[in-house]
């Protein structure tokens, strides 16, 4: 099934204890786009670069299933950047540099062929981005998964509701879900927030895994315990990626399969710590993939 | 099998934003011995109150199949006290009085009919006591279980260490195991523990799990995802009384049994905090943790 991704294209600066990326590229869109294409070879991207956006950087969109027909190109401008540096215990960082450069302008127009895609991922942005790309979908995607952020919830957060009650699936961290209910319990969080229109929840957690609410169920997903995490940049959006990547290569939204799509998306997400910005996720095969749900496998599973 | 439990006995006072609990029943040695009751009706618990401390709690005890013949009264003595309050997010809490009473000079001696106990677990106190029990073991347990905490680690590490040597499996949280280790990822600090003599380690991460590491093998239990917390007062402490009563009860200590404990532990804690102090423990039945076992295995369970 086809897979509409709308998330930024960036270049990353990135500095934690174990070095130096330089600049690289970077971008939720692009990680998700290459997370989500160890799944499916049918992967549309909206978002915007300028004119200093390299050919080589389009490549290995393109050379991972990614179309670009959606990806704008301003030659006048400059692509989005962004610099970071962690902390030692790499669970807090500084952003050094925000340029948003084109992105401030971004208005996204969707190509014809893109307007019937099946599955809709709309990448951490300005919920008003994130409506008018619903709003220009001919047909109705059979599910659409919404990522956002505090930022939003502090200076957007009316455009963000009207966003939620667009959508089914929500991925927000655990601190997030407790500012966008107002309430400390996550049970209670979740309830709230799947009264604003979801019909879905995944509260990530970092290592401690992520959960999944739906229906009146609740799947927890354990977060490998990792010896390497070289750069922790993106994960988020890998895991987004690789969740939306196998419902839409699997063509299903049950809660059985999204427990399975949530394990996926945590395999993804581990995989892109290991190295320095999208290195990892461009190198490993399904098989690399087949042996790391096996290895989630036997980290919890139980005879009772 | 029979579990021989040496751990305080205590008066508690407790507030959590739920409410006043006044003067009740506490300690780790009851907690981990109300826990394991729901496994094994042979338990022997080592430990000392003072001459106020009443037959009503006695009975608590003798009720639910803990023999207390070790449980040393000095009459003219008064029972360890503790109080504390929780802060809104009940992770927090600030200790408002510890007068250790009867407890500073404890001095554990082991009737003759404990010393052949099958398992042996250590409650939260001084690694100097701890050590004195086991020396007073007339057969070498099959399994010796030690919990601790960050403040032995401050003033006894040495001590601590050496105990370390005589053990089998340590019980800590993620901080201590890396202030003990010096490592802030947890798979290299469970490496460095386990080097210290323990052969298997489980780190308590309070609502996001335990994780259980033996044998270069990770197991992952996740926490049950809960509304009601009411107190979370002795939750570690039935954590390990859970997970000693099981294996007690199976007499098995390979890795594939802890990792049924483990989830036993987890069942028994997250009753624990539903209601003040040792209510909760004292009124479950098999079949209510049965029941709360199925809930630990649907909220992790996957096909691959």
């Amino acid at each position: 099934m086809s897979l509409l991704i709308v998330g930024t294209v960036a270049f990353d600066e990135i500095e934690t204890p174990y070095g130096k990326s330089g600049k690289i590229l970077g971008g939720a869109g692009t990680y998700i786009g290459l997370a989500a294409s160890q799944y499916t070879k049918d992967i549309n991207l909206v978002s915007v670069v300028g004119g200093d956006f390299p050919q080589s950087y389009k490549d290995i969109l393109t050379n991972n299933s990614i179309d670009i027909e959606g990806l704008k190109v301003i030659p006048e401008g400059k692509t989005f950047f962004w610099a970071g540096k962690y902390h030692k215990n790499m669970n807090q960082r500084d952003t050094l540099i925000t340029d948003l450069n084109v992105l401030a302008d971004f208005d996204p127009v969707l190509p014809e062929s893109y307007q019937k895609s099946d599955y809709l991922m709309l990448g951490n942005l300005t919920p008003a981005i994130q409506k008018r790309v619903i709003e220009q979908m001919a047909v109705r995607p059979k599910l659409i998964c919404m990522d956002t952020m505090n930022f939003w919830m502090d200076i957007a957060l009316n455009d963000l509701l009207e966003v939620l009650t667009m959508i089914d699936l929500l991925t927000i961290n655990d601190e997030e879900a407790r500012q966008l209910s107002g309430e400390q319990n996550l049970v209670d969080a979740a309830e709230k927030i799947l009264d604003m229109g979801p019909k879905t929840l995944i509260v990530k957690k970092g290592e401690h895994g992520a959960l999944l609410f739906s229906e009146n169920k609740i799947f927890h997903a354990a977060a490998l315990p990792l010896r390497a995490v070289l750069d922790p940049t993106g994960a988020g959006d890998t895991f987004a990626g690789g969740l939306m990547g196998y419902i839409a290569k699997t063509d299903d939204t049950s809660f059985n399969n999204m427990k399975k799509a949530l394990i996926h998306a945590s395999a993804m997400a581990s995989f892109a710590v290991e190295k320095f910005g999208t290195d990892r996720l461009t190198e490993i095969s399904m098989n690399d993939v087949d042996n790391r749900i096996g290895e989630f496998y036997n980290l919890v599973s139980f005879d009772i």
